[in-house]
């Protein structure tokens, strides 16, 4: 039996490279962040690195993100211990003897793109990992993106299911995204520890959305694939892409849409989420505008779903180990979830 | 010995009748309740009757009453899975099978009068035991009726012992109720599992309530008779008879008062308190609202002494085990501890 | 091995004298408190005397501290019951015996000038003890006194580690303060239960504060003598002493200041902190308010530090156990740990 891993208190590896914030909010401010129950501090040194470090001074553990950075270092607000972006103790004002236990842990630390990605697993296994992706089209000027964050009050798992399985379109998204015709389970595929799920719709009107951004209409059909991945346990990924089989000849005939879905355990009840979605066409004036609200609703819709459960499930001890009902459409979920499983049960607990 | 049922963590038996609502709370939209720490969602059908379900979905547990009703079902926000009035799923959109363990757990359910009664017990129990009271007299257009509901933040037995012993009245409602002479213990009667105290005032001045809105006048002397008891751990009744022995006449010598106090625990710290307070006397312009203002403040004055007192318990393990001094005056309140006790430990813990 | 011994649970000895309140708060009206976990209720009896009782009813547990003090007595909210300074039940109003064990604990309590202190342990150690300090300096006219208090969320030892080790002042009151100098490791004797420290800057600029109220000014030199003290679990005093070695002829040369830091444990993770600041020079006009403004401001970024290491303690149980690495301005803190620890240790558990 697949356990509900949405459930369990600490279901995330760390064998993993977690995004840990945007590209935008790393300066010489130290920012505080908690990932997997640790807290980390962030910085920027001067050659532009990013640096992330445990956020504990060694000495009477004030967080180090009340410090402040000097050059390359940061320095602790409670007594000026002072930490290289290696993490060790480099000064401390009173005295010079510098105990060699001094030193706070580095976390190995990764700029791609719009996001910063922290390693919080063992070393020996960082290189075996896949990297994290490369989001070169977030930045792509032919490109219409809206993105944002929250802190979600659930486990993280419960929003990887959730983008998982599109069929909750029809009753969570009805108002924002209108989608209305995800009623079949989709094609699920399993290939080593990605989890990819395909649902195909032929010829048909397309909704709203699409018809007037593409230039369709909403008059004629057209084809879209929805297609979708459980990454990592940090990543998800999702495209649609929208075919005009009536194309005349020399117009466009293909749309793509891309999604970006981000998600950082901070404790085993709340989870920082990142999203990014991407499209290739449409770039009028106030469509960005449009896609960031709509998709800001839409997803704000995912949240009070997910947080209710959440609050239903820690107001009883009881619901733990209470029995979920699974359908077909719970396919790539349950299959994610064994993934995951089997991720965490390979770790030796800290 | 008996020990202090309100600081026991759970003193409730689930084999009762409990007021989980009004009935002008239930509509067409689905309201979420907690009734001995089980989610409850109630809504009315289409016939008027009143579901009562537990409130979380069996496939991935989303409340249900962030749902829709659809007719006489009940439709999951998430996934849509949908739930007839019985419990039993009906309708998972995207499959035809469905599961036979998809089905949540349906409540008896009461109307009665102006409250809507759930049944969280045994079903082979519900047939013996008493049925909620007939209130008939809340609506009753001759009674002047005032009535209110709280959110109090601490056990349930608590507020039982507080209205099951008068004599707090002159300390805690002085400015309020102003009823100063309650200094002697009652004369307590117990008949199975009902407590019933009375307290008699003889021949002596009435408070100023009760002499204006007689008509008895604040110079004349008269009887009052206060009755109470505990009926069930949701229930406990209250009387006022006033008679005036000089009544001239053909003239009206007798003055009913009743109060319903029913309880319902949410939590072992947490109870939904719900009043109904009436008098066959005094139908004035004005003093319903009189009695209503007067009724609220008073109950508050309650609310403040269960409450600090309930956050001092908390505050301190310790006070857990601590033993109390009993008095005279506590007959009533000890014998029905040992009662709840009683059906309490009668139950198989689930 | 000296544990931490300020993420220790419950690591405040019964035997000792607690600053429970300034003598301004103690009136008719009674006040509540919690000292070392316990409740406890203050007021003013009518020869002037204060009483100190547990703030909770022997009967249904209510706290005393809601009730009305009525000449000497206290009376319970709730029932009625009287309680007189000695703790005992005096009056019961619905009965004439009252119960033997109808009496609440009794704490000894001493006014001393500004401040009512408690004796929270065992009756046959308070003669031993010593004495609250005297602290007449505090209403002298010659002195400009500066005081206030706050609610700490963190632990009474983080707090007295602040206060013994002054080398965190260029770091956390570089904007308050501006004492830049403090970089060596203090002199740190021990007599006793009694830990000192002393820190001597011969023939230097004054910082700002010092220049202009001793009169010495910013251009000339002269001597600072810090020291300070671990009196008592509830009490650390410090002194700066400012000494002028070319006062002209008759004019002064010797300057003083003097600081009480008084802190009481509430519980494991909250104290109340009070700190008095006085000074035998500067006694102009505005002088006090600058005093009063700048010292608030400093002890709030304080707080700020020893709050947000106590929210990174309670985030992450693994931290209670982490080492430390401490350095030679620690001394006088590992020190005053040990003292502590052997306080408590000596202490049967309650």
């Amino acid at each position: 039996m697949v356990s509900n891993a949405s459930r369990s208190p600490t279901n995330y590896p760390r064998n993993c490279w977690w995004v840990v914030a945007t590209a935008g909010e790393i300066s010489e401010r130290p920012l505080g962040r908690v990932v997997l129950e640790r807290p980390v501090v962030l910085y920027r040194r001067t050659n532009g690195g990013v640096v992330a470090l445990e956020d504990r001074c060694v000495h009477r553990w004030a967080p180090l993100s009340i410090g402040r950075v000097q050059g390359d270092d940061i320095v602790c607000r409670y007594h000026g211990f002072r930490y290289g972006a290696d993490g060790r103790c480099v000064h401390i004002p009173t005295q010079n003897a510098i105990p060699k236990k001094a030193r706070v842990r580095s976390y190995p630390v990764l700029e791609r793109g719009p996001f910063i990605w922290l390693w919080t697993g063992d070393d020996a296994e960082r290189h075996d990992a896949p990297e994290p992706p490369d989001l070169s089209w977030v930045d792509d000027p032919g490109w219409v993106v809206a993105r944002g964050d929250y802190e979600l009050h659930a486990n993280y798992m419960a929003l990887k299911e959730n983008v998982l399985d599109l069929t909750h379109f029809p009753f969570v998204h009805a108002d924002t995204l209108a989608i209305a015709d995800f009623l079949q389970p989709p094609e699920v595929t399993v290939d080593g520890d990605r989890v990819a799920y395909e649902m195909v719709f032929r010829d048909l009107p397309l909704p709203a959305l699409y018809a007037d951004l593409t230039g369709i209409g909403r008059d004629r059909r057209a084809t879209r694939i929805f297609r979708g991945a459980f990454v990592s346990p940090a990543i998800q990924e999702a495209t649609v892409e929208i075919v005009d089989p009536a194309a005349a000849p020399g117009q466009r005939d293909r749309f793509l849409v891309r999604v970006m879905h981000l998600t950082t355990p901070r404790s085993p009840t709340s989870t920082h989420y990142w999203w990014v979605r991407g499209q290739d066409f449409g770039d009028r004036p106030g469509v960005r505008e449009r896609l960031q609200a709509t998709v800001t609703a839409a997803f704000a819709e995912d949240k009070v779903v997910l947080e209710s459960t959440q609050a239903l499930i820690e107001a009883d001890a009881r619901h733990r180990d209470a029995p979920e009902v699974s359908v077909r459409a719970d396919e790539a979920g349950m299959r994610m979830r064994r993934i995951v499983e089997r991720m965490v049960s390979r770790e030796t607990p800290q």
